[in-house]
């Protein structure tokens, strides 16, 4: 174990916290009097298999001659929105987050019957922004973030090393000139018992790899000697929680899966595979009334059972309804919106309404500097007399894309630095212009609402010709040519020779 | 839980065990004597989440008007080619393996890296033969077999429901006309301490999705603030023992990946990451001399360090070899060989004497009726006078191809039912040609060694040109056409765009 004596050589230096050092030129010093975390030791403190994590080692601060740094916390849609568009030659990008890629949310619900495959909606931050493998001061960490120290313009994180077990988590810190929250939500289970347990969620691509095992292992076991008939129909029951867009194109894109290749490929069973999708109010909400009548109609008639209802209980075989009755299930996919990240709601920096962090017109947060929080974890401050916007892909591209905007803006005025914007003019606030809502329903049919607003006037499309609108838009927004290739790979193959059923 | 009542409906009939029952033509009715066996109760018995299971329902004996019914156990080379080949208008055909796809090995190598994507490489047993899926008598069914009762032509299986705790696996009989034991083998450890524990196999999907999952996972954590360069260099250090061609083929993918991925895409570690490749003999040693200097020289070129050494010990971050010292590593990937499996050496059936189920020249087991075992679980009887033949692929693929022509043939002369065919005149015995080797060694080159044994003539080739060969023969024996077609977009998207590198 000479590597592990070998660390200690790492705690013998103490670096000031200056941005103004010119003779450290390494990146990977030491943060003010920290001294190194053994990452090795074995004795394990609270539920964590590292130990006492006192003091740690991670980025200093920039110094005047060198290119300031942007922090970014997540990879979702607007973190990686803001990362493609910051100029490398202005700043030096340092990403942490618990994935290494960004997913191609809107077509998530494809992968879990095969329509797509995995890899297809999963784009690698090193290709979004290139300078963050090879930019000697470009990072991305695979860490969650574990506190916010907006006072000395830093961030605490933690490796994740989830699954292997030769390696315990270590924390470390990094100093920001420039932060940007942009953590996304979670999924709401509005305190219902079960749900974490028993539902899957539809918001990672871990998630659909679990829902299709799920569906595959159902379909295989319910054809094993032995089964009842009532077991059989249990396990064969896929129940969707939630009528948005999500849980409205999981449906649409499962009975597809059900009426093509169960049909052929487990011809045994195919008669007791049915699908129910639960919604407390109508589904689809945000869309125009005759799109609604129009999908409501069309998923009754691929066979997907819409009932009004609330859940109360979610237990290991059935879920319980706010009426008492009881739906036995197989596989049940919760995608029932989004609320914060409990990160998010410990942290001490203004909030908006919502418990969303607080951002003014320019996405700052207000009352410290040099920080900006964008997509799913932001909100506008009261103060800005604004509401709050959707929890959407496109407000957090959007978001993303101004603030990349802003920042190369700021920086190219000299004031990339910490505590060096307060002079800075920052121009146009964001302003945020709905530019219409898409959504599938199975059967090569899509719905498209390109109404600004609910009560707005402007085109509302749906049928077949809506589906190519929606396809056609989509392969265009998949950030990498290789994955717009790959979908459309994808898309050709499940036309030609079905969907894949290798359960791996 | 109405339907767990219903299950009791099933275990009021009992039926007696008779080839020759008209009457009922269910076949998921009981077996002799039976009483249902509920797979709800959770009161655990042994380690299994599932309560006595003292007797269960299944598969009955087929009637004399019925087809006769060939039951496969596993789902590898010799399994899924005997099922390509069986006439599904003669037989029945039930398939119980673990998995519901066959691996295409030989390229799994390439899967650990990214130039070719998992589903490419797995093959649904349902493509192989779509009578399973579409037939009212055959099926596959996920499970173990955990018994063979060659006395009444039975056997006892277990449903698999790994990482699903919904559902706690069930046992269940089926009877069998002809039965194939293609079971295959398991990895050898050589009873070394910490193999199973730390290292990763490479004979399934999952195994090269962990080696991914690892490497990636390394990748990134030896980039992190903190760590120290000693245990960057273990990170980053891949460890492959064994030096056969499936080592041999991963240490190549590595070393190009590393050679043009990771010097793009991880730029901050890519002088740490190392490729060891361990080997008691010398490598490839069923290769041509000449072929295999030539591997060694590439392979050093192309940054793998070979190693002669015995493994005697593995631990959590370092292996020991025999000459005491020590390696340490981040990802340690075992391919030395294969032995066989516990529940061959637990039959009570005719042995060869490797410890592989003994078969005469016509595959048959001898001493019983209607059994036949093919691919790495078997081996010529002694009495044969024949060697045991090489555990490859390329073996049990030619005997699943041979067996299916031969139980078609009794079949079609109506001695497919148990018991029938003592009478019938066999034909010619298996007899194996080796047809030769291939492996890739990176860089794209590869060795193609044509000569039919290690001491005869005949062509070997080594480098760009056989590069190409080996492509041509793997695209081509790749089984389905959507495959082929994935194999071949893998290769070209990994020349135009590189590999990928998300972490799923």
């Amino acid at each position: 174990m000479s590597w592990l004596r070998n660390l200690s050589k790492f705690s013998t230096s103490t670096i000031k916290a200056s941005s103004q050092r010119p003779k450290n030129t390494d990146p990977f010093c030491l943060l003010p009097s920290f001294t190194f975390f053994s990452h090795f030791s074995s004795n394990p403190v609270e539920d964590k298999p590292c130990a006492k994590p006192v003091e740690y080692s991670g980025l200093e601060p920039t110094k005047a001659h060198e290119k300031p740094r942007v922090v970014v916390l997540g990879s979702g849609w607007a973190g990686c929105r803001l990362m493609k568009g910051l100029d490398p030659h202005v700043y030096d990008i340092v990403c942490v987050s618990p994935r290494n890629h960004m997913v191609f949310t809107p077509l998530l619900a494809s992968t879990c019957v095969g329509t797509l495959e995995f890899r297809s909606v999963a784009e690698p931050i090193g290709r979004i922004q290139p300078a963050i493998s090879r930019e000697p001061g470009s990072y991305f960490f695979l860490a969650n973030c574990t506190q916010i120290d907006a006072h000395n313009h830093m961030v605490h994180c933690e490796t994740v090393a989830e699954g292997v077990e030769t390696i315990a988590p270590w924390k470390f810190s990094i100093s920001y000139d420039k932060l940007v929250i942009a953590l996304g939500s979670q999924p709401s289970t509005f305190g219902i018992q079960g749900v974490k347990e028993y539902a899957i969620f539809l918001r990672e691509v871990h998630h659909a790899q679990e829902i299709r095992r799920k569906l595959l292992l159902n379909l295989m076991l319910s054809d094993v000697p032995g089964i009842s008939e009532e077991e059989k129909q249990r396990l064969l029951h896929c129940v969707v929680v939630g009528g948005g867009p999500t849980g409205v194109e999981f449906s649409g894109e499962l009975s597809d899966f059900i009426t093509k290749d169960v049909r052929q490929r487990y011809a045994h069973v195919k008669d007791y595979i049915r699908v129910t999708l639960i919604e407390a109010n109508e589904i689809l909400s945000s869309f125009d009334d005759r799109l609604r009548r129009y999908a409501t109609k069309q998923l009754t008639k691929s066979g997907v059972r819409l009932v009004r209802g609330m859940v109360k209980d979610v237990k290991a075989q059935n879920i319980v309804l706010s009426d008492g009755s009881e739906v036995p299930y197989g596989l049940l996919v919760w995608s029932t919106g989004v609320g914060p990240l409990p990160i998010i709601q410990s942290l001490d920096l203004p909030k908006a309404p919502s418990g969303r962090i607080g951002v003014d017109e320019w996405l700052r947060v207000p009352s410290v500097q040099d920080v900006f929080s964008i997509g799913d974890c932001s909100g506008f401050v009261e103060s800005t007399g604004k509401q709050t916007l959707p929890a959407l892909a496109q407000v957090a591209e959007r978001q993303g894309k101004y603030l990349a905007a802003l920042l190369n803006k700021i920086g190219k005025a000299g004031a990339g630095h910490a505590n060096s914007a307060k002079e800075i003019e920052f121009g146009d606030p964001f302003v945020y212009k709905h530019l219409g809502s898409m959504a599938t329903i199975g059967r090569y049919k899509a719905l498209v609402d390109l109404r600004q607003g609910k009560e707005a006037k402007g085109l509302a499309l749906a049928g077949v010709l809506s589906f190519f609108i929606w396809r056609s838009a989509y392969i265009t927004r998949v950030i990498s040519w290789r994955n717009r290739f790959y979908v459309f790979v994808n898309w050709i193959t499940t036309v030609v020779f079905g969907r894949d059923i290798s359960r791996l």
